[in-house]
């Protein structure tokens, strides 16, 4: 097999890759190594920024506008106050959209069958060969058989414990790395959300969020030990706690419906630096992974991507490699900017196993500057609402 | 002796709150466990808020207007680059002044003795007896004899090794802190500055501040480890120190002259809860201690004194002890909003001994956001140039 582009992984990086190569008249090949319906029903983040939504609608993604939320704020909850972000006021105009990556992989998967070049399911990467000549090749296996996808370019969207990664030689590569000693576990109910927008709260038990997948459909999280057992919590157990984490001084309850999914995510910080070796470039988790509390990790994949289609359209239609070159450097502006505010977001609000009575004391001064300083507030609304790709 | 008001200490606080009370017609006594000429040497902060030069000029300094400097701005300096920070423009038209802490204790002495009530020195406070009374006491030793204060009020501004603090019940109270594992090695050198506003360096090898006394006297600082001996320093090694952390891209040098004064300060937090006790009140460094980075510990004993004479000229125009209730809260929102910057400063721009690179990455993330959103330098400028007192 051969193609301008191979990518590795259908997440929503690979796809949404595929989609904008498509779209530029670019042919590529991806190489996915689950079953569509494991893709389409892995639950991760469901925040997209402003910058990735018009990506995304501009991509053909006509679904998330009819069913995705738009969503002018959020909500922090901390010493049971109630502190509510207003975006578009804070950015000039801009606002995030709550649909779930989940949504968006089936959107993509189903654009791409109908309109865009191959995508194999079941092929699993099993090597990139050649990323330092100008014809990089990714050996694979699909249903059972081995093959070679030759390329002009190989993008590893493989996510972090894909093969892509591995390519850079370690000499060439740093590494730089936070993991926390607390997860989410999180859960998916059939209830209606007790909040129109989400609600993040800092509690002297630990963090809570409230988001949605749907107006029908909640989504909450509960900050656990890292090593938390989701089968260990009831149901009655994650609701009572989940009541304590938002409690206010207000009427506001929380609405209790049937639990119908339950996991833990573990919270990490990862970057990879460079993000590209000779003729491959790495996007989206396989070179960074944020913990979840800044809901940025889906949308550091769409600036990469976005990123290399523009390098390489700019490569195509002129012959400078310029903005290739410049790939690894320009992604990471921005990967270390949604580092900085993932960190800062989760230090904010979680409360750490070995937290001094001091440590509390400034998480708390910090929400009250955000609360009380419209410069501290428009900070975190930029952010939230997403950096500038490229 | 009798008197309305017992002062334990002249420092700033204790200086000011007598000269403000003077002002309103109130009598006090302070009582000052060193000599003149001790206190007059002692080398402390040297920046003042907006804030605290109104209430200085207010109360009388008026040398602080003809030798004190005006700054307008600092610079922050990461990865060879320079980026000034400029207050007026950031926060509608407010500055700091530049005006050693040590001047302004002159000049308050200078003003008390003329036309103030008593100011003992060498009058060190034994106990504070009755807080819980309406009469309370200071037992003092004035020159080598005992004798007592009897008073309305006793405000203990003896800073942070007094004999004030320990008067609040332990059942009662609550301590908040955190030592740095560095501290500042810091010279004064007859040399003009090299830079006509501070500069604040981040550097791989640590934190460099370059500051000033006057036209003519430089005031620099090393970070260093805790428990370094600021002899084992030649004044050789500290320049070329100095220029390494100061480095940029372009052409600026630093200039050497002559070192007249080296010392380290050890860096900590701290804030003791309440602030008051009965008819006791905690003001600046009895109750607070900030990490010099954010240079708010005089600002904050400023902002404690101006509260308490508030709030007692309340209670003696209406009869309401209201605002003097309020007057621990009042001042720890104020104390905890500099704690926090204090803290984000040291830790933004200092580097910890057992930093990882991922941390490393993140002080460059947020200097670089510092640099580039407006929002996130207007949140530093409002801070660096004063929190509202009250």
């Amino acid at each position: 097999m051969r193609t301008t582009v191979g990518i590795i992984g259908a997440g929503p990086a690979g796809l949404l890759l595929a989609r904008l190569l498509h779209n530029a008249g670019i042919e590529s090949v991806v190489l996915e190594s689950r079953d569509r319906a494991y893709v389409e029903r892995r639950q991760r983040a469901g925040i997209l920024e402003q910058g990735t939504v018009d990506v995304l609608r501009a991509a053909g993604a006509e679904r998330m506008d009819r069913e995705g939320l738009r969503h002018d704020g959020i909500e922090l909850r901390f010493d049971r106050r109630r502190h509510r972000v207003d975006f578009p006021a804070l950015t000039g105009g801009k606002s995030v959209m709550v649909y779930a990556q989940t949504e968006v992989c089936k959107d993509l998967i189903a654009l791409q069958l109908k309109e865009g070049g191959p995508l194999l399911f079941e092929a699993e990467a099993l090597a990139v060969e050649g990323a330092e000549t100008d014809h990089p090749r990714v050996r694979f296996r699909h249903k059972g058989v081995e093959d070679v996808l030759e390329c002009d370019y190989v993008v590893g969207c493989d996510g972090f414990w894909g093969v892509a990664r591995a390519v850079v030689p370690a000499g060439r590569s740093s590494t730089f790395e936070r993991t926390y000693p607390f997860g989410w576990l999180g859960i998916l109910a059939d209830v209606p959300p007790s909040h129109d927008e989400l609600v993040y709260a800092r509690h002297d038990r630990g963090f809570a969020l409230l988001s949605m997948r749907s107006p029908s459909v909640s989504r909450l999280y509960l900050q656990v030990p890292a090593d938390t057992d989701a089968d260990g919590w009831s149901d009655e157990e994650i609701w009572t706690e989940l009541e304590r984490r938002f409690e206010t001084d207000d009427d506001w309850t929380l609405r209790r419906g049937p639990i119908t999914q339950k996991s833990v995510t573990p919270m990490r910080s990862y970057v990879h630096e460079p993000m590209r070796h000779g003729r491959l470039f790495l996007a989206g988790d396989a070179a960074h992974i944020v913990p979840p509390t800044g809901a940025k990790g889906l949308n550091l994949a769409v600036g990469d991507v976005v990123t290399f289609v523009r390098a390489l359209t700019h490569r195509r239609e002129t012959g400078s490699a310029e903005l290739l070159d410049a790939y690894s450097a320009t992604c990471l502006r921005r990967v270390w900017q949604a580092e900085r505010f993932s960190y800062d977001m989760t230090t904010l609000l979680h409360r750490a196993p070995d937290a001094t009575p001091f440590e509390d004391r400034l998480q708390l001064a910090r929400l009250e500057r955000i609360a009380s300083s419209r410069a501290a507030e428009t900070d975190l609304a930029e952010a939230y609402t997403g950096f500038p790709i490229g």
